[in-house]
C-alpha cells in the first residue's frame, strides 16, 4: 500500500551493520548479488559506502574502494548510493586540507554516491562546510547530521539551532545520527518534531540497537513524522548494528506510514544477508550482538567497551575496567562533553586509561590527540573546558579558535606528483586513496597486499583481538 | 523517579525465558541466587512457574518443581511470583478433571504463587472458568489472558469483549498474549485503549521479540496506557524471548511513565544472568536468537519453524518446507483459525507436514488431536469449519458443543490411591505430579531419573534434536 506520508527506509547492510558487527570485513565480491537483490526494494537510499570501509577495503581486503564504489552503481541502477563522510576527516582519522575535500568529493559523486551524509564529531560546522560545499556543487543529494549525544551542555533546543545552521547551508536533508543508541522514545519524538516545526526538509533517524532501546525511539519517531530511518536486514541487525528492515517495513504495513516495500521482496535480500551472515560469522562477536546495558549506565557506545577490554588485557589490568567505566565520563566533561564518535571516542578512551593506570595524579601523561583537542585543532568543544584542566593539559599555550582546515596548506598536487612519481597511479581515484593512507596505498596500489582471511574458528571470542570488532571508531 | 502512572514490570527471566531460549533447562540451582537478587528491583511480578517448566524439571532435570516453588518463595519475600497456567489443562498438555484443577491451583498458591495467568489456546472461557474459580477461591490474584493472533475471524473488537468477559469473571487484571510477536503497533494501541476504555483493571502486554517487532509495540502500548509489560533480562531477551528488561526501564526514566525501578540494582541481576547464560551457552539455538522475519510472512511462532525443520530432517524431506509453510495457514484456516499457542500449534504443524508429504489428497491422513479438535474436544473453534473439512476429517459423526471438562470423571482420589499403593507418595504434592505425568512421575518421585547434562558442544547446531529448543510448545 502507498499512502501520502510513507515512512521511506535506508538500508545500511553494506556499510555501517557490517562496520558495527564485522569489523568492517564485508568484501565487493559479496556485496555484488546483494546490491542487485536490493535494487528492486524501493529503498530511499542504500548506504554503501564511507566511513571505515574505504580504510577496511585497503588495509585489510586487498578491495578497491573506487572500484566498489563502481560495482555498487552497476548494481543499483534504481536506487541511490549513500556514502557516510566524516566532513574535513573524509574517510580518514585527521583534517585533510580544503582541496583534497573537493577532489575526494569529486571523485565521489563521479564513481557513484547520490547522497553524502556529512557529521563532525563536534557538531562543528566549520569542520562539514567544505565537504557541504563541494557535495552542492555536483549537484548530489546533501544530508547534514547531528552528532547526537546527551550532556549536561548538550538539548533538544541545541540541536534545533544546529538543524537550521545545517539547513541554512542548504542541506536537503538531515540526519540525527545517534551512534552510541542512546536517543530515548520521549527524546527523539521531541526532537524530531522540534526540526519539524522550524524547517521543511527530511528528516532521518539513525540509531543502533546497543542498548535495545532504538525500535522504542523508532516507533517514537514514525509517530513525531520523522521522514527517514535507517535499518539494516535482519541478519545483519540488531546489537550495535541498526534495528530489522523487515520490522520496521512489517510494523508500518496498513498504517498512514506504510513504507510501500513489498516484504516479499527483501526475502530473497534476507536470503542472500543469510548466507553472507554464515560466511562471515566467525567475525561477529557475540558481544556486538548481544544487548548491552552498560551503554545505558556509562552512556559508552559498544565498540568502545570492548576496545577498552582490549586495551586493559595488553595492559595485563583488566580488574581496573570499572574504574575505567568510571573515568571515561569524567574525561568527557573535563574536555567540553564531545559525543563520542570518530575520533573522540578514541580520544577520551584511551585518556580515560591513562589517567587510571598511571598512578595518582589525572593528565599526568596525555596523549597527543587529547594536546591537540585542547588546542582546538579538532574545532570547538561543545562546552568550556576549565583553567585548571586546560592548563595540565597544554601549560599556558593558546588554543586555536580558528576553522582547524584553514591551518593546512594545499597537498593535492604536491602528493599527486609524489604518487606519479612513484608508479602507483593508474586512475586519477588512486591519488586520492594515496593522500587519504600514503602508509598503505603504495603496497596497495602496487598489488602487494595480501588479503586478510575470515578465521576459521567457530567461536569468534577465540579469534585474535584485530579481528574482532574491537575498534572505538563509533561513528557508526 | 516515581510517578503517578509508572508502567509496572513482570520479569520472565525465570519462567518464559529460559523456555523460550534454552528449552526451559534452568535448573533450581541456578535460580537462587537470581531470585534473591531480583527481589530487591520492585518487580510488579516475577514470573518463576508454570507453562513447560514443570514437565521439564521433571523430565530433564531431576528438579521437583514443588520445591522448586518453595526456593523461589524464600528467594523472593518481597516480590509477588507468577505462573503460566493453561486453563484446564494446567501445566500439561490434556485436559484435567475438575476436581484436579482445583486441587492444583491450591497447591500452586499454598506453595508460593501469588499471580495466576490462564489461558486458553482457543480462548474458550469454559476451559478457563474452573480454574480462575480456584484462583478466587484461594484468594489470589487472578489474571485472565487473551490469547492474541490475528484472522479474518479476530479482531480488536472481538478481544476487547473477551477482556469485557475476564472482567466479568472477576480477573483482577488482563494479560493480552502475543506468543508469536505478531502484535504491531497500531494494533496494540488500539487494542489497550479499547480495552482500557471498557474496563478498570491493569492491562498488561506479553509479547515476544521473534519478529523484532515487539519493542516497537511496547512503546505504542506504553503510550496507550498499558499498565503491565513482560520483559527478561537483557541476557535472556530478544530473539524468541521478551524486550529487555533493563531497555524498557532505562527508555523511561524521567518521563510520565518512569518505572522507578533503578538501573544500578538491575546491574547485579544482569551480571548473575549473564554467568548463567555462559552456563547455558550451548542450548542457546542462534536460531532463537535471531530475528525471524518468516514469522512476519507466515505469521509461525519461531519455536514452531525450527520443529517443522526436525520433523521435516528426519522424514528426509527438508526440501518441502516451503510447501509446509504455505500449507499451515491453510490448515489453520480449515480448523476455523486457532491462535497458534499449545496444543494447537503443534496439532496444526503436525497435520500441514502429513497434508504435505502424504500425496494427494489433504487430510487422507489425519492426527487423532485434529480429529479430537473437530470432535469439539479443545473447546470452541473461534471460526466455523466447513461441512466438507469436517466431514473429511470426522466423517458424519457429531461434534461436542459443551464444555470439554464436563466429559471428565473426578479422578484425584482414585489417582491419589494409584499413587499411594506404589509408594511415591511423600508430600500431597507428588500425587498432582504423579496425575499430571504418570508416565514420568514415579521413576521421578523414586529419584531414579538421571539429570540430562548441558551439552559441552561449542555449537550448538550440532546438539542433538531433543535438547535444542524445538519444540512447538509455543505458549510462551
Ligand atoms: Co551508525
Ligand atoms: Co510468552
Amino acid at each position: 500500500m502507498s499512502t501520502a506520508n510513507p515512512v521511506k527506509i535506508t538500508d545500511t547492510t553494506l556499510r555501517d551493520a557490517h562496520q558495527s558487527l564485522i569489523a568492517t570485513r564485508l568484501k565487493t565480491e559479496d556485496m555484488t548479488e546483494l546490491a542487485h537483490a536490493m535494487d528492486s526494494v524501493g529503498f530511499f537510499s542504500v548506504e554503501a559506502w564511507g566511513g571505515a570501509t574505504f580504510d577496511s577495503a585497503i588495509r585489510f581486503l586487498n578491495d578497491d574502494p573506487w572500484q566498489r564504489l563502481r560495482t555498487l552503481k552497476e548494481g543499483l541502477p534504481n536506487t541511490p548510493i549513500q556514502m557516510l563522510l566524516r566532513g574535513q576527516n573524509l574517510v580518514g582519522y585527521r583534517h585533510y586540507p580544503d582541496d583534497v575535500v573537493e577532489k575526494f568529493v569529486e571523485a565521489a559523486g563521479r564513481n557513484g554516491v547520490d547522497i553524502f551524509r556529512i557529521f563532525d564529531a563536534l557538531n562543528d560546522l566549520r569542520n562539514m562546510e567544505k565537504s557541504m560545499d563541494a557535495v552542492k556543487n555536483i549537484g548530489a543529494h546533501l544530508q547534514g547530521t547531528i552528532s547526537y549525544t546527551t550532556s549536561p551542555v548538550h538539548s533538544t533546543e541545541g540541536f534545533i539551532e544546529l538543524a537550521k545552521d545545517l539547513y541554512a547551508h542548504e542541506c536537503d536533508s538531515i540526519c540525527i545520527k545517534d551512534m552510541a543508541g542512546l536517543i530515548m522514545p520521549e527524546e527523539a519524538r521531541q526532537l524530531i518534531t522540534g526540526i519539524k516545526r522550524e524547517i521543511d526538509i527530511p528528516v532521518d533517524l539513525h540509531s543502533h540497537s546497543t542498548s535495545g532501546i532504538s525500535p522504542m525511539s523508532y516507533q517514537a519517531a514514525i509517530e513525531a513524522g520523522v521522514d527517514i530511518l535507517d535499518t539494516a536486514m535482519s541478519p545483519f541487525s540488531m546489537g550495535t548494528s541498526q534495528p530489522p528492515t523487515e520490522s520496521i517495513v512489517a510494523s508500518l504495513i496498513g498504517t498512514e506510514r506504510d513504507t510501500g516495500i513489498d516484504l516479499m521482496k527483501l526475502r530473497p535480500v534476507r536470503d542472500i544477508c543469510l548466507a553472507v551472515k554464515d560466511k562471515y560469522g566467525t567475525l561477529v562477536n557475540p558481544i556486538s550482538e548481544r544487548i548491552d546495558s552498560d551503554v545505558l549506565i556509562y552512556q559508552l557506545p559498544g565498540g568502545m567497551i570492548s576496545n577498552l577490554v582490549s586495551q586493559l588485557k595488553e595492559q595485563d589490568a583488566l580488574d581496573r575496567i570499572e574504574e575505567v567505566h568510571r573515568e571515561i565520563p569524567q574525561v568527557r566533561k573535563d574536555l567540553g562533553y564531545p559525543p563520542l564518535v570518530t575520533p573522540t571516542s578514541q580520544i577520551v578512551g584511551t585518556q580515560a586509561v591513562l589517567n587510571v593506570l598511571m598512578g595518582a595524579e589525572r593528565y599526568s601523561n596525555v596523549t597527543k590527540e587529547v594536546k591537540d583537542y585542547v588546542l582546538g585543532l579538532y574545532g570547538k568543544p561543545p562546552g568550556p573546558i576549565s583553567d585548571e584542566i586546560r592548563t595540565l593539559i597544554i601549560g599556558d599555550e593558546e588554543p586555536f579558535t580558528g576553522r582547524p582546515g584553514d591551518l593546512l596548506e594545499p597537498a593535492y598536487e604536491k602528493m599527486a606528483a609524489e604518487a606519479r612519481e612513484e608508479g602507483i597511479v593508474t586512475k586519477d581515484e588512486d591519488i586520492l586513496t594515496y593522500i587519504l593512507y600514503p602508509a598503505i596505498a603504495p603496497s596497495f596500489l602496487r598489488g602487494e597486499r595480501v588479503p586478510e582471511e575470515i578465521p576459521r574458528m567457530v567461536d569468534a571470542r577465540a579469534a585474535p583481538a584485530g579481528v574482532i570488532p574491537s575498534s572505538m571508531d563509533v561513528e557508526v
